[in-house]
């Protein structure tokens, strides 16, 4: 720490990214990035860039995807049989979802308004909070790991929930957070999708009817664009219009070009998108069902991602034991989960060779 | 504004980037772009890129870029027959140099400890201080546009200036800011260099003497990747590592895979960035000669741009006519600076054709 911080982050602990260990190769199930490459069309589209328009400012409204992520939602709305819906005004992007969350905790909390989220959710959350000043009010999961939405009565908070929830894959119905929004007009609730590709249902058409529902989605997983950093949000265009103004009140340049073109392919090739998460919620499925008969409880994980646990080795020790084995999982430093590891749903071949490796683990613990 | 908006922003002021009109093409002397594509090393890099990698996270860390940094800047102190100093925990890199700037202004800033800049500079410093609750003092420029470093004696509040100054180009020399960092050891000095390396002098060295010296960069300028989003500063362990902090409290994954890479090649490319800023400088002195042949008073600018007015004619009517014959400059709103306007310096052809809509405005109005 140098003398000059301001004394506000004294106690500031920020965000810890999965490990990325350089030290050997391993088999990367502990950061929810997809194992396929992105659509064909993004790796076309990057080839045909001339890398001499560098040189000039990416545009700082992103057009080009912004339209495209219109024109996704707004057939998405045609195939249920419902009229055409969004426009650019209804989406904002940025520099991963991490950014665009950043920009509405910033925008529509402050120490008088705090924020509300589950106990269980996003690491991010709480950090964002910490650092900008915002009273946190963290409501306590049910039973099962679930998120208690009656938790939520009565609240004076905004709110925000990671569904299908960022650690436990669990999922709130949309008729649920239908609930949330009507017993919270006042409020703020913000949806987080990252993870809502893989089986659960969206609430973006909720926007139609709610002005006060955020629906954030990020690039990075059912879009296999980790590495490109783009995300974004639905709204109202009065919402997205205040979080425009935040972003041009920090960051007005905040996606590059090479990042809008990545972006835009990934959103048009509908296709591939399909056919993709068609396969990660097959293998998860799987998943589940050989963990179980190795004697692990799962949970019900929506996302590609499972938590995993067995009586007689901790989430910790099963992590350490399969790193030594060249499989990286993640071991969650959270009380309540302590008992678990997080699985990031690779290729068959990687869960193959992840089962391989959790059976001699098994062997060698005799358990 | 929505009804959910925090009340702090509700006179917010956001930054309003230089206009990139889509309606026809113009020749683009409006934001300070290099006329110059970006190093053949960065196209020959992303050409090799495999997409496929983009399902994969970027490194938090950047280290490639990082290293690329450090390397160059250590390459500088030998060239002048001194020691390498420089290590990696001297450099953090961000989403353009405007992220940067707004973790500085974050980290070391509240509402009890300002920031004081010079009255005419880059027009994101108040913004920073608006959205984030900073009062900024506004230190008037000398009767010449200059930058007063007297009238920072006493000053109470943290500094930012950029050297050479963002509007008008002009530079305070080492010895200055050396006065400033020597009068003010309990605060901080920002120093932004986005323009430095077409003829100023840095002040990087002195981060060996001085714990309250950040210098920032970009590589949107001299470096040609204003499109790539790509900036980074230089300072003390201890300062980088508190801006680390507010790295990894709002935005981990900051940089992009394809943006690290193009980076990366830009930093490495010594012989390339030396022959392009020297045909910049080249161009900019020519044009300085040029237009005080038209009756022009231009400053003396170190930057990658001029400020020039001439008697009979308004910079915002300057600005119309060129732009109507398809030539875009950019006009100031600073009621300073109304008289003029800045020009960025383009290829010899670009000036060619300004200096022809020039002639054809002032003969159209009689000057």
């Amino acid at each position: 720490m140098s003398r000059f911080l301001s004394e506000r982050f004294f106690s500031l602990s920020p965000y810890v990214p999965g490990e990325q260990p350089q030290d050997r190769s391993y088999v990367k199930l502990n950061t929810n990035e997809s194992p396929f490459p992105p659509s064909p069309r993004v790796a076309e589209r990057l080839s045909a860039f001339e890398a001499e328009k560098l040189n000039l400012y990416s545009d700082p409204t992103a057009k080009e995807l912004a339209d495209a992520i219109v024109e996704f939602f707004n057939n998405d709305l045609v195939r249920r049989g419902e009229k055409k819906f969004f426009t650019r005004e209804n989406v904002i992007t940025g520099n991963g979802s991490d950014e665009i969350l950043a920009f509405i905790f910033q925008a529509f909390c402050d120490h008088n308004k705090g924020m509300a989220c589950p106990e269980v959710g996003y690491g991010c959350y709480p950090v964002y909070c910490s650092v900008q000043g915002i009273p946190l009010v963290s409501v306590p999961m049910t039973e099962d790991l679930g998120v208690d939405v009656a938790g939520f009565e009565g609240i004076k908070e905004n709110i925000t929930i990671a569904n299908p929830n960022a650690q436990t894959g669990l999922y709130l119905s949309v008729s649920d957070i239908k609930t949330l929004l009507s017993e919270n007009r006042s409020r703020l609730v913000v949806v987080d999708e990252a993870y809502v590709d893989f089986g659960a249902e969206s609430v973006a058409p909720l926007i139609r009817e709610f002005d006060n529902l955020i629906v954030v989605r990020t690039l990075s997983k059912s879009r296999q664009l980790a590495g490109g950093r783009i995300g974004f949000a639905l709204a109202s265009q009065e919402l997205i219009s205040d979080l425009e103004m935040m972003k041009y009140s920090f960051n007005p340049y905040n996606l590059n070009r090479l990042s809008i073109l990545a972006g835009t392919e990934a959103m048009r090739d509908e296709e591939y998108f399909d056919c993709t998460r068609k396969q990660i919620i097959e293998i998860r499925e799987e998943s589940k069902a050989i963990l179980a008969d190795m004697g692990f409880c799962v949970t019900d994980s929506l996302a590609n991602f499972i938590l995993a646990k067995k009586v007689g080795i901790g989430g910790k020790e099963l992590y350490l034991a399969l790193k030594e084995k060249g499989v990286l999982v993640r071991f969650l430093s959270d009380k309540k989960l302590s008992d678990y590891v997080r699985i990031t749903i690779g290729s068959k071949e990687q869960m193959t060779l992840l089962y391989q490796k959790i059976r001699e683990v098994l062997k060698e613990k005799n358990l």
